[in-house]
């Protein structure tokens, strides 16, 4: 398994996008609509290999993302990792679920989330990727 | 600047630890006593180079960590960048600070807490490594 993001809950890309790569000289690796998840995304990179930082602004008012949104405010959102077959992962897990299988992800990958109550408070993404 | 560590706050620290090398095949790499910080904190690695998963117990029930986990519950608690001059960073950074000064924190290194105000919602923490 390898450690692909941790995800930040926004309420303006642009703005946030700006905040992370200004202050804390991260690089902007690339935006992206997410329709099937409702969310507009961007991935941030540091310096060296190794997991990214995600923000993610709602852009479905039904999102899980507005909901966090709503309940929480802007916030650490998730913590996702790579696996290299996240059917089989699913399988094999015992712990509760948001997905019961995969559905579309950002950069075309399946992802699917577990539910927080299983993972002591933590919402964590599993995301299909074959090189994992 | 590189990005370190993303932590989570739990009541258990031994329960976590198995909670998430079992779950997830993350590995172990430390575990340690903070006193300074007043937590007792376990360092995850995933496969491959790059950021870690850090999990905080609080040991002191003043120590920040403890009101977050009596405000909030286990949640993802912050995100760890490193950086070669942790002084220069304070002093050349406007964002309001939790540490206006660097303390000690895990690995022996030094650490200063960005306030959540200034980011989104986030707590920051800089790492001081001459190597990053």
């Amino acid at each position: 398994v390898r450690f692909d993001h941790v995800a930040i809950a926004v309420r303006d890309l642009e703005a946030a996008v700006d905040l992370w790569t200004r202050s804390f000289g991260l690089r902007c690796e690339h935006v992206e609509d997410v329709p099937a998840q409702g969310v507009r995304v961007a991935f941030l990179l540091g310096d060296g290999p190794g997991a990214r930082i995600e923000l993610i602004q709602a852009t479905d008012p039904e999102s899980g993302a507005a909901r966090y949104l709503g309940q929480r405010g802007a916030a650490l959102h998730h913590v996702a990792f790579a696996v290299p077959d996240l059917a089989a992962a699913l399988a094999a897990s015992a712990l509760p679920k948001v997905d019961a299988a995969p559905r579309p992800g950002a950069e075309g990958r399946h992802v699917a989330f577990l539910h927080p109550q299983g993972t002591g408070g933590v919402l964590v993404e599993w995301v299909g990727d074959p090189g994992a």
